[in-house]
């Protein structure tokens, strides 16, 4: 913004508005001065994200919301999923620096801790977290990915005892693995981390407060992803039937996504 | 098929008639007796795939392949596209196996030299060349990635000297990385194999007849991809907006997706 | 062979008859059209295989058969014992592909999962397991390698009890290391597969039928092993003493081995 | 502070007061709105850090720093070395964050670009470098470390010619490796980030500027080094001669450092 | 000594004459014929080293020592404590090759063993162990890093049970982790060696005994550290403060240190 | 030796007598007092070891020499040759620790330097070269692995060039890949290591001399090969063929072998 004030869009890759809100109100609880959060969902994907099919859906949807922000002059993302749907993709589209939240976890998990572990929702994720685990570097700082069967859209269901099993399943990991801290594995956990920390004694990591700070910091320090090659803009090219709003003009103006 | 051959299914994940039919002669090729080989391509999808993005889009395209291909009964798939689009998601689709096609080549590889060397296209999928290489564990067994600028879909267009230019590439490979075998990074290099091999002297290895060829093994070693956890069908649950079509229904029956 | 059919051959490197049935069996049970499978064992060696000295002694034999194999006009070969003996040296003396159970079996469980654990026969044995998986880019998949504490040439033995010792054993490692398959660490477990996937429902790799899909899909794709520098035929030179007849001819033409 | 400003402590491990006062400029310049920033240097250890023997004197200073820095209610502390001397040993002494620049200059450039490459002064400090990266687990993402033989206090010598010689350094990085970011492997390069990033066209990574946006994220975020058990205060013990002032006194007030 | 003796010193960094004396006599008794050991300590530092902040003070002690070393012709160094501090600064000062007892532990516990196990005093100290593991090369020998909860100087009082402790605690480690070796994780475990061995069965590995031994035999083998580039001696440069007697002359002629 | 005198053998894997001489001397050149060093080669076996299969026969003739070697009561044994042929099978057979040269060598390079590079014979060896530093754990120490296209046998023969074509080997290594170390990857380089490191400025490393010192550091800080599991003695087990003689007898006596 002129006034100098960051530009932060959260967005959320599911289309479940409860969720969207719940990752805003966590962006902005940690911004700081100086920064305007908004959080944004797609207009098209998966009600929640458990499984690889649904990541794939779902990157779509980060895409469209990418290449709005960029007309809307968004100085920095947060994908707010734990499996980074999308990342490397966005990065093409974005001007400022985009970050997931298993990413920006991970790294502050290194910060403050020697070693970490992770609890998540579903144990069809976990091989998903050991993927990310490696492209980070941070394999080696992990200690285990743990497990406590909740579906995603339980977690906001005070009738479910979510926060209970998360904060058990928690206490339970730095025991076994002795690890100094926990990364909670959903973006969906972002509302238990103060609570959770308080009753296990170590710090525990929500990626969404982790990657709206660090994606502030970046800006700040003057440091944007790289256009050499690898992230460059994508080339324009057709792209044929449903998706096809997602072309890449021939010129480097990138146009409104017009889906249906 | 009820006469015990195996049905395989090489998947496009770029919508260009021209490389679909290349891929699908390059599997027929090598398939041997008792294997029934068809190529297709999704109805939506770019041109080419050189990108995070276009590889983001494509994955969806895979996915609508595979749901089809459980209707019609296929027994394994190959995704033909070397940055392995929507991989683990098909997994989670298919009944019988689905092997990408840098996977295959590097597992190929490793089978028949110490070290290899990938040889691609544009600079800009080099990084996701050294991602897959972790991913499946042969970045030890790999001594480098070169693009050599050459466009995917020029590589079929004799005019661009495509051919020369990926050879020169991999006999200095050879020389430069000391490695006994080369990879080539892209599905659409596959009628190039047995030249470049003939010229620079070493295995060439072409991903789509590597997949091909595993995917039968897999096949007729009985073993198809793990339903345990990780793999086990995506949870039914709702798809809003344009992707609506690729929602799973509540019963185990995979319906026909319907995108307009 | 002239008409097309691929000839390959598994060399049991031990000198126990039964295990070397064991394996033709089992072979010829994946192999498919258009493969001639036959099994052939050592004149000389150990009756199984536990140690490491019993590997250095066992890949004399391998190296023997391959070279009575070449003689003979082979397509393929498989080593079929879990520990790859000789293998690298096989791949010298051999015109085509030549692939080990174990690398065969490890390559396979990367395919249809994401990770998997190994089960195998005596401890001792263990140490040798993890060597192979670091040796072939693997360790990074494989959660753990348990031994069940049966000898080699108890598994054929319906009284000993090692189906349901080794049945109980993947079942256990499923469940401990949360892994979605499983590798049987001996060929001789090669008649125990069916049986162990169906109790324990994720997929179980047994490595002669790996192997076998394998190397003939090498050979279906093209793919021999490289001359260019490592695995180029060994140079000619004296042999002193009893091992005198496997000295290699100064002329590329490979002699027939006379051992006493 | 209570009015909710975050004090932040810029230590400078070297005794050389324009080194300081670089390092204070540089920070404040990125801290943004809320961050008061000081920059402190110890009362003893060598003029420049070098070598190993040089970052174990420093170390001391930065201890004695931190130690004092407590006293005022600092909030978070950046180690301004690129060797990031006593850094573990300061996380057991602050109750806030403590980054070293290294630490930060290689989080920040993994996200912002897939591989960097690093330049650093002299030729003596690669070993310490990578090993910087192994510990915090960057290794696979740095492509290599490249000295430019210019000493530490050479820097800020505007007839040294060190702006030219570091950027021709961080070009022919770029161009020989590969990689899309460059970061810089001293402190005291902190002012020559945005010429050298405008003049190669990549991410250039000031430490300085990572570790102190990267520090205010974390307390922003609510996150401080955990106090489980590693990086629990130091026991209280006696500690003979000169350094006697640094030992920790019984209760757990920490005491003010008297060196002589 | 002009006599061919070998002249070795072992540097105790903390400042417990009992322990000097402990790590002096462990090394006596193995160093064999033609080695003087003589065993030191500083005038300055803590009492005994478990934490990073302690460790820190004592590099310093050691430092001290290696520089009077050096004025007294030493041969070759043992650094007697498991965090190794100061190793790499005191490799530039001494003429002859220095070991730590971490390092020169796992190099000899991978001689006699396929994988170990570490059992070290605190569970503050783990984190550094692992550490060391990794910069040495050998984190994938080592299963796992135990703590016994038994302060360094409990050790070597009777009435502590630390004999006892510690060798429960390697029986468990042999049992839980399947290793065939053990590492006493702490320089005052030395004299426990033969008793823990007798009674677990395996190897077990003190570090002052094998840095002793591995010392002597580079002198032996002609192997000193390095002059190149890292481990070259430090430049000359001020040390301000009540450092100052660390600084380096200009020329190459190491001064005594004077500290107080 | 009931004297105390420790009574080391070193093992020249080839059956060429100018090597065993050789490497003999090598060895009692380094030794030191209280060491009995004696040189032996099998009665089989290839005249040099310049392949996978050549070092497969090797291996045989190392156990033999073993075996007559516990017969001897010999304390310790070195493996004189690069690609350690047989060592795990050797420990099995040894009541005293066996080192390999290449092993040692990685050990000693690794304790002087920070990174070295090795120079060997011709270039078909550098694939084994890197598999033992990835078994040993070195692979992160190894730049790079240089072969200079000499054959084994050529190395002592004054008229070959061989000392000076090594010598600028190694010159070119240290340059071009920035270590501070060399190793020699090839026992018949033995007689060189003196004049190539006077000539190049950094230690070069000769394994023959690191294992005949490291195996003496063993011997007297008390440690031997681990009896638990992996490298107990063999189980006794029938032998069919011309290796009858390597059978293993019922009782724990080993038996003198009777080749032919």
């Amino acid at each position: 913004m002129t006034d100098g004030t960051i530009r932060l869009r959260v967005v959320n890759p599911n289309t479940t508005r409860a969720m969207t809100d719940l990752v805003g109100r966590s962006a902005r609880a940690v911004a700081g001065p100086g920064v305007h959060v908004d959080a944004v969902q797609p207009t098209t994907g998966p009600a929640s994200i458990e499984s690889h099919y649904e990541e794939a859906l779902a990157a779509v949807g980060v895409l469209e919301q990418v290449r709005l922000g960029e007309a809307d002059g968004v100085d920095a993302y947060v994908v707010a999923c734990f499996g980074d749907p999308g990342l490397d993709a966005a990065r093409e589209l974005a001007r400022g620096p985009v970050l997931g939240v298993a990413e920006a976890a991970f790294h502050a998990a290194t910060m403050v801790a020697r070693r970490f572990s992770v609890v998540t929702t579903l144990g069809r994720t976990v091989g998903r977290a050991h993927e990310l685990l490696d492209r980070y570097g941070f394999a080696g700082a992990c200690a285990a990915v743990h497990a406590c069967d909740i579906p995603v859209l339980a977690l906001e269901d005070p009738a479910s005892g979510a926060l209970e099993r998360v904060t058990a399943a928690c206490r339970a990991a730095v025991e076994a693995d002795d690890v100094d801290a926990v990364v909670l594995g959903c973006a969906g956990m972002a509302a238990f981390t103060d609570r959770i920390s308080a009753a296990v004694g170590v710090p525990v990591v929500d990626g969404v407060a982790a990657a709206t700070t660090f994606a502030t910091a970046l800006v700040r320090a003057g440091l944007r992803t790289s256009t050499r090659s690898e992230y460059a803009p994508p080339p324009s090219k057709p792209v044929a039937g449903v998706l096809g709003g997602f072309a890449i003009a021939p010129t480097p103006v990138l146009t409104a996504v017009t889906l249906a």
